[in-house]
C-alpha cells in the first residue's frame, strides 16, 4: 500500500508519518511507500521500517497535482492548509491553497481515473457563531473565518467527488489540539497548550481567559487516530454525508489546571500566570465550545479518555516521560 | 444606477431585465445602464427606457470577470449558471462555470476595490435528503448533485467575500419556478409546470408521479420580486449568514389540479394524462417538499399568495390573459 500525506512537514503530518512507519501497515496492508509532501521538507520518521520519500512542491501550480498521484497512491491524507490566521491576513493566499490545492489534488485523481481513499483534514471552524450550547452533527455551516469557508468547501468537494465515484473521501472536523508541542505561538487559541506545556517545562505561562471558558479539545496522538480510522473504515457507513465531527474533550480551562495539578502538582500549576486580555477573551467567545458528535462516535472514533490523559501522552510523546 | 445580469438571456434573467427596463429605477434610483451578459446574446427587454448592453462571452475566461466589471456596476445579479441535469452529466463544465465563474466575477471584484451589491441566484439543490417535514434556515446543507455542491460554495462566497468587505452580497434560495414558461423539457422537474402550461395552451400533459406529492413553488413574477427585495433591502440585518431560503407555496399536485380546475375549469384539468413512471416518482421522493423560511418573510420577502394566483400569473404574463 502507498500512502500520501500533504501537509507532511506540519504537527499532525509528521506524527502521523511517525505512527504509519512505526506500525509498517495500514488497515492490515503493509506499506510500500510513504510519500510526505509538502511546501517546505519533511524530515523522515526515525527508524522508519517503510521507503520514505521526501518531496517539497506548489500544489495548486499546475500540473503539480498530476505529478503528485503519478504513482497512484492508495490512501491520501490532505492536511496540507494555509492556518486560519494567515488565511485572514492574506486572502488570497488561502484561497490558493485550501481552495485550489484541494480541488487541483481532487481533479487529478479524476483525470487519473482511480479512486483512492482520501482522508481530508477539516477544523470545528467551519462553525461559526452563534451556536447551540452542544453542536450536533447537523448544525448547519457558517463559518466566520476564511479559512472555515475553505474547509467547508473541501468537505463539500469530498462528498461530491466521493457521490460521483472520484475518490472514496471522507472529511474529519478535528478539534483544537491540546497539548499542541514546539514553541508557544501567537493564535488566539495557543494559550489552552502554553498553560500546560510551559509549566511542564519549567517555564511561566500566561493565562489570558478566565477559567469557566469552555474549549473542545484532542490530543495530538488522538487526532492521528482519527486519521487511521478515517483511513480503515467502511465509508458506505456515512452514505454521502461524508464530513464529521471528530470526538474530543469538552472542559473548562479550570479543568485543564485541576488536571494539571493532579497529574504534575502544585508546583507546576503555580507556573501559570493570570493575566486577563479582553481581546483575547473576545475572540474566543465567538468559537465554539462543545459538540455531539454521534455519527463519529458510532462509526468508532474515539477521544482521549481524560484531560489527566491528555497531559500524560503529552509527557510520554514529547517529555521523555519527565517533567520540570 | 449601473446593473449587470449575468444569464441575461435566462429565463429569469429576461424577466428580470424586462421589469428593471420597464421600472426605470432600481431601490429608488435611476438605471443609467442595463448590461445583460451571458454565453449566448440575450434580447433587450421590450421598450426598453433605459440603456442596454448586450454582451456574451466565457465568464471563467482569463480576464473576462475584470471586463465585464471594468464599469464598476452597482448592482450584480448574478444569475449565469449550468442547470442541475446537465451539471450532473458534464462535471468538468458545471464546475466550471458554477463554481469558477462565480469566483472569477468575485475576485475581479475584490481586485477592482469597489463594493457592489452582488445577488446570487442559489437553490434549494443546496439541500439534500433526508429531510424533515418542513426545512429551517438552519438546517445543514447536504447536497446530492454537483449543481448544489456548487451553488453552496456560491454561498460560501458570498458570505465570506461580504465579511471581508469586497462585496455587499446575498444569496437567495429560489423555489421551483412554476409555471415555467416555454416548451416542455426534460427535467425531472418539468411536469410540475407542464401539466399546468400545456393544458392551458389546448395541448395535453403528462403526470408521472401521484397526486399527494408534495413540492415548493414560486412564479416566476415572484422570483423577479425576490431579485429586486434582495437589491434594495439593508444587508446588515443579515448578519454574516447570507444565505436565504426564500418563501414560497408547499402544494400537493392534487392541489395544484384543483387550483388549475378553479381558474380554468374541468375542460382544461381533461387534458392532464396520468402516466405514473417509478423513475420519475423516485427522483422527486429525493427532494425537498416544504420550508420554514422564516429569515426571508421578516426580512420582507414575499411568496405568491395562492397556486389559483401563480396560474393567473402565468395567463396574465405568457398567455396575454386568455387560455385554450
Amino acid at each position: 500500500m502507498k500512502i500520501l500525506i500533504t501537509g507532511g512537514a506540519g504537527m499532525i503530518g509528521r506524527k502521523l508519518a511517525q505512527r504509519l512507519a512505526s506500525d509498517g501497515a495500514l488497515a492490515g496492508k503493509a506499506i510500500s511507500k510513504l510519500t510526505l509532501y509538502d511546501v517546505v521538507p519533511a524530515v523522515a520518521p526515525a527508524g522508519a521500517g517503510v521507503p520514505v520519500d521526501l518531496a517539497t512542491g506548489d500544489l495548486p501550480a499546475m500540473g503539480e497535482a498530476d505529478r503528485l498521484i503519478a504513482d497512484r497512491p492508495h490512501v491520501i491524507f490532505h492536511l496540507a492548509a494555509i492556518v486560519s490566521g494567515e488565511a485572514e491576513q492574506d486572502f488570497d493566499k488561502g484561497y490558493r491553497i485550501n481552495l485550489d490545492g484541494t480541488r487541483s489534488l481532487l481533479q487529478a485523481i479524476a483525470k487519473a481515473g482511480y479512486k483512492p481513499r482520501v482522508v481530508f483534514a477539516s477544523s470545528i471552524a467551519v462553525f461559526g457563531a452563534p451556536f447551540p450550547d452542544a453542536i450536533g452533527d447537523e448544525f448547519f455551516n457558517t463559518p466566520l473565518t476564511s479559512y472555515g469557508t475553505q474547509k467547508t468547501i473541501g468537505e463539500l468537494l469530498i462528498s461530491d467527488y466521493s457521490r460521483k465515484g472520484f475518490i472514496d473521501g471522507i472529511a474529519i472536523r478535528l478539534p483544537t489540539i491540546c497539548i499542541r508541542p514546539g514553541k508557544p505561538n501567537k493564535a488566539a487559541s495557543g494559550f489552552f497548550s502554553n498553560i500546560m506545556r510551559e509549566p511542564l517545562a519549567g517555564e511561566e505561562a500566561v493565562l489570558p481567559v478566565g477559567e469557566s471558558v469552555t474549549h473542545w479539545h484532542a490530543s495530538p496522538r488522538a487526532a492521528v487516530g482519527f486519521m487511521l480510522h478515517a483511513a480503515s473504515l467502511d465509508l458506505a457507513r456515512l452514505g454521502w454525508r461524508r464530513a464529521l465531527t471528530m470526538p474530543g474533550l469538552a472542559v473548562t480551562v479550570g479543568e485543564q489546571i485541576a488536571a494539571l495539578r493532579n497529574v504534575a502538582g502544585d508546583r507546576v500549576v503555580a507556573r501559570i500566570r493570570r493575566q486577563p486580555d479582553s481581546f483575547v477573551e473576545g475572540i474566543v467567545a465567538g468559537w465554539p465550545r462543545k459538540f455531539a458528535p454521534t455519527r463519529a462516535l458510532e462509526l468508532g472514533f474515539t477521544a482521549d479518555a481524560s484531560f489527566e490523559e491528555i497531559i500524560r501522552i503529552h509527557i510520554e510523546d514529547e517529555l521523555g516521560g519527565k517533567f520540570a
